[in-house]
């Protein structure tokens, strides 16, 4: 069956390994939301053994960080829901208190119509963010 | 500043140790709506260290695993959000192809009415599974 995460990278891709990979969704009203997609597909986390669980989450709590250093939003918000495409993926949203939705859940009544601005270069920065955060410690793999 | 989560268990409360709990949230539309809370007044996963990280998540999994037990949900849905309640605190919610949001997020559009039904005991199922799942090991205390 066709799965839309298994078929193409879904979004500008800021990071990567052979087991999960961190993209830039296009989302206007959210410029910096992030999605960790793994790399194989699984429907839920409790599917994956606890060391692959931890892997992902460590790079979702990446992504969370890189956010935070780059765009100092006033919130993260966290979410793996997959009831459309069940292929495990997390979405790592930086809120704003003036964001469309704030202080709704993005899936909920919208407030506003402007999205909070990003800052130059966001792309470039993120990566930059991921290859420290996620750089591969001497002699322990790409993970 | 009062916060509802500092202030009160926020539930039903299923499971419990010095640094989490576990509580049945009071929502009709959804009857195995359960919350990971932490017992402390921290706002984002990234101010936490890696080791706590791990073992919230660790109760987390353990209670998507104890709602795939006990309800069989389709699907089950993640959410650390928290721009109402800046406590880290985890919505786990088992979802069913005929719940009243499905397949939206629950924050989204209402498509029905009815709940999906819960099976007998719930809470009484629920709290087995976690003494199960979470039971300490010889030797290595509550977490």
């Amino acid at each position: 069956m066709s799965c839309p995460l298994c078929d193409a990278p879904a979004g500008t891709v800021l990071w990567q390994d052979d087991f999960c990979r961190v993209v830039r969704a296009d989302e206007p009203d959210y410029p910096g939301f992030l999605r960790v997609i793994l790399n194989a597909h699984v429907k839920e986390m409790s599917d994956l053994p606890p060391a692959e669980r931890e892997a992902l989450m460590r790079v979702v709590f990446a992504a969370e960080a890189a956010l935070r250093d780059v765009m100092a939003p006033d919130k993260v918000n966290l979410a793996s829901l997959g009831n459309v495409v069940p292929h495990l993926h997390w979405h790592v949203i930086p809120r704003f208190a003036d964001d469309p939705h704030f202080p709704n859940p993005v899936w909920g009544a919208k407030q506003r119509n402007a999205p909070h601005a990003a800052p130059g270069n966001l792309d470039i920065r993120l990566v930059a963010e991921f290859s420290r955060l996620l750089a591969p410690g001497p002699g322990t793999g790409s993970r």
